[in-house]
């Protein structure tokens, strides 16, 4: 946490450290892998997080955390249980808890994900293969 | 709140009204005021709002809230006690709780602000000409 940085950390120069800035093009350039949310800032218990997605990712919901998607780059459908909403560069969609949803991208897509920390990318569908438990902050 | 909406409302038609996508440029069309954050979408708590900076703001710092600074057009100096952080497009910014800052920008810059509900945009520094009170939702 940002505040925890501030407060353990001794003198402004180190305090300067919590506060780097975060260039997405160069993150993005950090990763190649599908559907392994990467860390790249903390906030207030929320997570900041780079995904790249290709393909049909497994029907989920969360309980208890709403999910932010902004596209940082392509485009890709979120679908629902009866509806599908297409993102483009440039745009977000916010998925409340509680609804079931999945992204498909059929090209690749690097997404920015708001959502609280310790969020699992699968929700209450855990799988073996796509279930990420622990994330690479980069 | 996603939730509330969600909860409150009877069948998933209705739920899907809270998830219709916003697009930052379209948002950004919206307004042209400066140092006036819009709400643009809300979860976990959080707001997410754009705002458009011109100018210097107040040196402030929010006790309670760190801040992200997501640039979406032009660039800004996030500003320091005693260094500043220059900010271009696609770039981000998280100000601890605490810290001292103020955005600088000598051209218009959209900024989007990832920050808890209720922040207030001049933190401990209010400002009659400055403060802002009630948000727009837009």
């Amino acid at each position: 946490m940002p505040k925890a940085c501030v407060i353990s950390l001794p003198n402004f120069n180190t305090k300067v450290d919590v506060m780097e800035k975060v260039n997405l093009e160069n993150k993005l350039a950090l990763f190649a892998e599908y559907w392994a949310p990467k860390i790249v800032g903390e906030l207030n218990g929320q997570h900041v997080k780079l995904v790249k997605i290709k393909g049909e990712f497994v029907f989920h919901k969360h309980e208890n955390e709403d999910e932010l998607f902004l596209v940082i780059k392509g485009s890709f459908n979120m679908e629902f249980e009866n509806h599908k909403v297409h993102l483009n560069e440039g745009e977000f969609l916010i998925v409340p808890r509680g609804v079931v949803h999945r992204p498909v991208a059929e090209e690749e897509c690097s997404i920015l994900l708001f959502e609280p920390s310790g969020t699992l990318n699968t929700g209450d569908a855990v799988n073996k293969e796509l279930t990420k438990l622990v994330l690479d902050r980069i």
